[in-house]
């Protein structure tokens, strides 16, 4: 992509109301906008990463067993009354409203009741037993205060899973699998180290649930956590019995520390609660009815790609881990548009097109190198390369990671080959 | 996919409240199903077809120079009311509610105003023109009367491009770039045959615009369109000058012809009403201010879900174009579970996924034989494939193109290959 012809331009002062670092780096790095207070509009540098983050999502919940489905926003209120939420999330957080013949009508910011409604329409019998179904897709909450950038919003993507099964201990099986392969893996592959923290379950549960939470200034929740990296155990402050200072309960060797984090994600054990208000009941191999036992598991990925943002970035902007970079490689050329290099530089740019390496190519006519590499360390691409005069004279070009003091001259085929 | 764990089950009869075919056939067919009126639920089997018309349609933009962004729903009133739109888009489509402060806030139906404001970060200068955006998101009309199916539906997905230009006749370019490259590649590759027809503009602009209209005894329009293949002229009726019967005023042959069709895509010349109303000027070579000038195209993925439906039917179900098709083959195997067709069927299975073949495979223990067929024929994959005692004496399976009134006995290598 021709950084001249990107949609999204860098800014160079952050912008006036946003507080939270992802905001005010994912705003001047042209990654999102601010559309109102909670609500932000996604770039395509921003779309990029958030695309990267759902592949990522979408792979591991495919590998236990997810079947992909949407599900609409737009919600009628008989269908939360059979819950008892209409009035209790309507109070809280849920948008509801008239439309134009009366009828009310509300946003979904979660979609347990939906879940279960469908799946009653597909579940009958214990052989239909265990099914996994998820979505990405947007809610809307009724935030009082939506602050934070892009952790708290009103209107933000989530990625919720729905499990169904026959029995408590079913769920438990899969709560723990969910747990330890799919959303530890999500997680590590979108570089961050989340704590699964016992927390409690808001109107979703009267159970015990856990919650991914990611160390940060930045975090609007306090754990405890064991630092001893083996043990790992974390408790939200909401709940927590663990003591900041004291030792661990459960290695019985780490020191419990306290701090401020990110919840990323979060997994549920819902019991029969909805099943039963929705009328989702199976057939055991009897033909006795029991109510289904379902789970509920969520990300939020733009509050991962925020999260992203606080935790890998220094004074000059982001550093983007790999697997989530919008491109690769930030290709510079230095020099006027008909000199040497600009010309080298469009080379290399087509090979990389070529050969399919991402890469964002500052082709702009009308900044100074020093504002060039400004806005690379702003958008913090892994890997900056580029081509000058002087990288011409030594028959390379300079390359340089993001977040390492000294480039290094190579050959543009040595570039193509550590990139790829 | 293993049909004994899909989610979404086929249901033998017509679901009670839907008159449109293709509502009644995608929701029989575990496509989707109906949340509420103009609000369906995607399954997966419909939504594997969604995004494989969304892949088309980001192909067809990327190749015309759009770049993708998403932008929220959620919209503050100041917005609408600086393009004027805030009461008139009140009265007719858009949801508007206040939320727990007060603020009072709307649903967008449409993003003009959105997509104005966004390109005023982005242009400055003529050099930053022309610039094309779009988005693949969802929208919300609160229709008085929602129906046809997934036709005209209060919650919808559409795909929206903005395109911005220094003059009126480099949108003119673009307009018919994006009608002769884009519009007409990605109708003929989703399976439809859509006339350009001429129609009036309705909220967004006072200039003649063009929508793409598809013949169809479902549709909700109608149209007078040129018999003659090689010109297809066409008018909506509600601008029409056009006669039924008459001669074609355009290529001075054929006879005009009246037809119900079904809007599957628009296009519009916006000038620049929403670049002024939302201070969106550029700068010329002489630094002089200009307001830019607007386009915006618009498809409805759901919609050419539910129009190819329509087109591509017969008395026992859908009849997927390869293109759309959730899955290539459906797999039958006959025979009870411990059969020897079952187990070659297993392995044809296996085969399949290891080659990339896009396989449904039909291993429900508790259907007839007459359940699977009519089953295969309701959902509507290209081939179906079935593994029997019979076939398997004749050492093949037998092989049949939906729509096709005969099969054939090929062996399993033939089937990869021709499948693949």
């Amino acid at each position: 992509m021709r950084q001249s012809r990107l949609f999204g331009k860098t800014l160079r002062e952050d912008p006036k109301d946003e507080v939270a670092a992802n905001a005010r780096l994912l705003e001047r790095g042209g990654f999102v906008y601010k559309s109102m207070a909670g609500v932000y509009e996604y770039l395509p540098l921003g779309l990029r990463v958030l695309d990267r983050i759902n592949a990522i999502i979408r792979e591991e919940m495919n590998a236990i067993g997810g079947q992909e489905v949407f599900f609409a926003a737009l919600q009628p209120k008989d269908r939360w009354e059979k819950s008892g939420r209409w009035k209790v999330l309507g109070e809280e957080v849920m948008y509801q409203f008239k439309d134009h013949s009366g009828r009310e009508l509300g946003l979904a910011s979660t979609h347990e009741e939906v879940a279960a409604e469908a799946a009653a329409r597909s579940i009958y019998s214990y052989k239909d037993l265990p099914l996994f179904i998820y979505q990405i897709q947007v809610k809307f909450r009724d935030e009082l205060r939506a602050k934070s950038g892009l952790m708290r919003g009103r209107e933000f993507f989530m990625k919720d899973l729905y499990s169904f099964h026959a029995d408590a201990a079913d769920l438990e099986r899969f709560y723990w699998k969910s747990a330890d392969r799919a959303y530890r893996k999500i997680f590590t592959r979108c570089g961050l180290d989340a704590y699964l923290t016992e927390a409690s379950g808001g109107t979703f549960t009267k159970e015990f649930t856990h919650e991914y939470q990611v160390l940060s200034g930045a975090g609007e929740d306090l754990i405890f956590y064991c630092a001893n990296p083996a043990c790992r155990y974390a408790q939200n402050r909401e709940i927590a019995t663990l003591q900041d200072g004291g030792r661990c309960p459960k290695c019985d060797d780490g020191k419990i520390t306290m701090g401020k984090s990110i919840e990323v994600g979060n997994i549920f054990r819902l019991g029969t609660r909805y099943a039963e208000a929705m009328g989702l009941f199976y057939a055991d191999k009897d033909g006795k009815k029991h109510p289904v036992v379902m789970g509920s598991y969520g990300i939020g990925p733009g509050r991962v790609m925020a999260t992203v943002v606080e935790t890998h970035r220094d004074e000059r902007g982001i550093m983007w881990p790999d697997a989530l970079a919008p491109y690769a490689a930030h290709l510079i050329a230095l020099g006027a548009d008909d000199s040497r290099a600009r010309k080298e530089a469009e080379k290399i740019y087509a090979q990389m097109e070529k050969k399919g390496i991402a890469v964002l190519y500052d082709d702009r006519a009308d900044k100074t190198a020093g504002e060039r590499f400004a806005d690379a360390d702003l958008i913090g691409l892994p890997w900056r390369v580029v081509v000058s005069e002087k990288t011409m004279e030594k028959k390379g070009v300079e390359i340089k990671r993001r977040g390492d003091a000294k480039s290094r001259i190579v050959s543009a085929a040595d570039v193509f080959k550590r990139i790829s």
